[in-house]
């Protein structure tokens, strides 16, 4: 593979010094053995379950995956009319695992892909790297960020191997309806194209008075799917390195399992019993009910700070996963901020930090996105609330004055 | 990346039914957190260096793995006159996921790359499939399996990207001595050709009349090398997904760490703890001691074996690493055995598990290394012993006589 240039989210989270309330990432307040235990319905099982005192630390025989994490993986996708089997989960290195397999099992230079836009980078750029050419499908920020299949339509080619989306959607914090992923199933079944799914943040669904939608591996419709997810944000569990590709497809599923035994061999043994417990009966919901609140009473401030800053601030309300995209307009002329300036002054003047657009999500031109950062909301509600202030503040400071005129004279960056 | 054929060596351990010595692979026996305390000099600190209790789960930043795992791997590179900082390690998913980073990170399409034979399938297959072209570099038999210099010279090109070797060599158990290192390094530097060793199995060297080679790593005449290695074998803890790259050049770890961004960006955080413990002053060399005494005492039991079978048995004893490279023949002509039917043969009379080299080393043509198989000799001593009696046996029944027969009527397979 050649050479990447660098990898801008973590890069510009990674540079910035002095964070106080750190905004601009995407995983939730983490967990504890001890945390797990006081969660669980079952203290004692959790405990046992936990305890690695005479655990042989050596690899065992599994092309896949431990079946009791398989099994656990599997509930996940339960509650439709589709069957989904431990033996159709392959567990891997991590959401970012995960995808690696998929996109280096699946793809083959001069293959067409088409990518949801704005999109978490690495969903685009390893298949351009592994030698695909990519079409960016663009969400529409003037009806919610919601896909057009009209659109969608007239991006495939003869060549067009896969569809790439990410559902609930990193940044915007919206979501594919049921019959919106219908609907791109029915056009992928009549072009033959894979579907690979990045849904890492489900099942994080805001919505109260609407049903959570399926997973876009719940069709009967159509089985060329792979589903990606992990431990990393509906769970809390980043540090513990374990994800899965789900396929009902059995071609898919072997290419998947042969690509792993060459590049993966096996996952850690202890993440895969943390996980498996994680994602028991006993742990499962308790963890999910923990993050929810967080998001639930966070959304409201959210809520209540769009109100206040009508004119500075606009946000399409996210209704899953754990990010919001935000807009910054100067309030006199409307105009986006310099998206990038707007992060690393008010990092500079308040400590918050955000993550900027046109660095972290932007690739089409420079200016896509102008204005847009990504705020991260299922932290705990002292530290949103906290930021979401400081962050008020700002926009009434002569600073954020200064800064508005400096955007339109300087254009984009 | 294509898809591939299938990993052959493990397909034939895990297909295998109703092992009951298993000879077949190459990882010592396992440890637990308890053998871990039991063995260290200080069980206190390491009692408490493996307690999870209240560690957070989620993932801190590092780009390339926590400064204390990274301090532990670069003393295993010291004692020479190259300095090893951990600034040089980078810490990658077990060696599966070093060799890949290496690989990933280094080759395009159309880049050579020379690879010792025969060999790990992976450190070929690997960069194969990422399109480059692969050249040989045959080890011969009856000279040791000493690798030519004459012949590697031979077989450099203009397009020469990278030359692969692994030392401790698997499957033969022999060495690249100091200056046979520094006579490659040589060749290398003067056709600016980047050197991969996986190192896997170091320091398990055996002879106790020489002192061990460097690394390829402790050469300050070359730094284009790459090393990697991983706590899987000499340190007995394979289901710790913990690996590394090893560089002191700046370019090779800039790209290194670029790629470990987009497809790792971390490891497993308790089983970096782990692994930092493992390899710190306390439990380093007394985990090393142990694995020594079995493969001292089994290397031992092969002379015996060996001489007490010299018509239908030959290797070249191991001076480092974990298995044998170990031919059988038809004792009245002297000639190879199919090495696939004798394994098969093996398993179903004895219930020992060797690996057939036809089946799993063999890549150029049929019938390469035909009659030799793969031993493992770091198991436990009565483990070991009872595999050689049970092989004795069997060189004695009229199956292995009708085999024997059978190989020279049917030929190759």
């Amino acid at each position: 593979m050649p050479r990447f240039q660098d990898f801008a989210l973590p890069h510009w989270i990674e540079s910035q010094k002095g964070i106080e309330i750190p905004l601009g990432g995407s995983v939730g307040p983490g967990l504890s053995f001890k945390e797990l235990i006081n969660l669980s319905t079952d203290p004692e099982s959790t405990t046992k379950a936990l305890n690695f005192y005479d655990t042989d630390l050596t690899v065992r025989v599994g092309t896949q995956g431990s079946l009791e994490l398989r099994k656990q993986v599997a509930k996940l996708y339960a509650g439709s009319d589709v069957t989904v089997t431990p033996d159709d989960v392959i567990i891997a290195n991590a959401t970012t695992g995960a995808n690696l397999l998929s996109f280096q099992s699946q793809l083959s230079p001069g293959d067409h892909v088409i990518c949801m836009y704005p999109c978490y980078e690495p969903l685009f750029q390893i298949p351009k790297q592994l030698g695909a050419s990519i079409t960016y499908w663009r969400l529409d920020p003037s009806n919610n960020w919601e896909a057009s299949l009209a659109d969608l339509k007239a991006l495939i080619r003869p060549t067009t191997k896969m569809l790439v989306v990410n559902n609930p959607h990193n940044p915007t914090g919206t979501l594919l309806s049921a019959s919106a992923q219908q609907a791109i199933l029915h056009l992928a079944a009549r072009h033959d194209i894979t579907v690979h799914s990045d849904e890492i943040f489900r099942p994080l669904f805001h919505a109260t008075d609407t049903p959570a939608p399926p997973s876009l591996l719940q069709h009967a419709s159509y089985d060329k799917v792979i589903v990606t997810g992990s431990l990393s944000k509906a769970f809390c569990l980043s540090a513990v390195r374990i994800g899965w590709c789900v396929t009902r497809n059995p071609e898919l599923k072997a290419s998947l399992l042969s690509l792993r035994q060459w590049t993966l061999e096996s996952t850690s043994l202890i993440d895969e019993r943390i996980a498996a417990e994680a994602l028991s009966d006993r742990c499962r919901d308790p963890i999910l009910a923990r993050l929810h609140a967080f998001a639930h009473r966070n959304l409201a401030e959210l809520h209540a700070f769009l109100a206040k800053n009508p004119h500075a601030v606009a946000a399409t309300v996210p209704t899953g996963g754990a990010t919001a995209f935000v807009k910054f307009m100067d309030p006199a002329s409307g105009r986006p901020v310099d998206d990038l300036q707007f992060c690393q002054t008010l990092m500079e003047h308040t400590g918050v930090l955000l993550s900027p657009a046109s660095l972290c999500f932007s690739q089409l031109q420079p200016g896509d996105f102008k204005g847009y950062t990504r705020l991260h909301f299922t932290c705990r509600t002292e530290i949103f609330k906290q930021g979401l202030d400081r962050i008020g503040e700002f926009l009434s400071s002569p600073s954020y004055t200064a800064l508005c005129a400096g955007s339109q004279t300087n254009g984009t960056h």
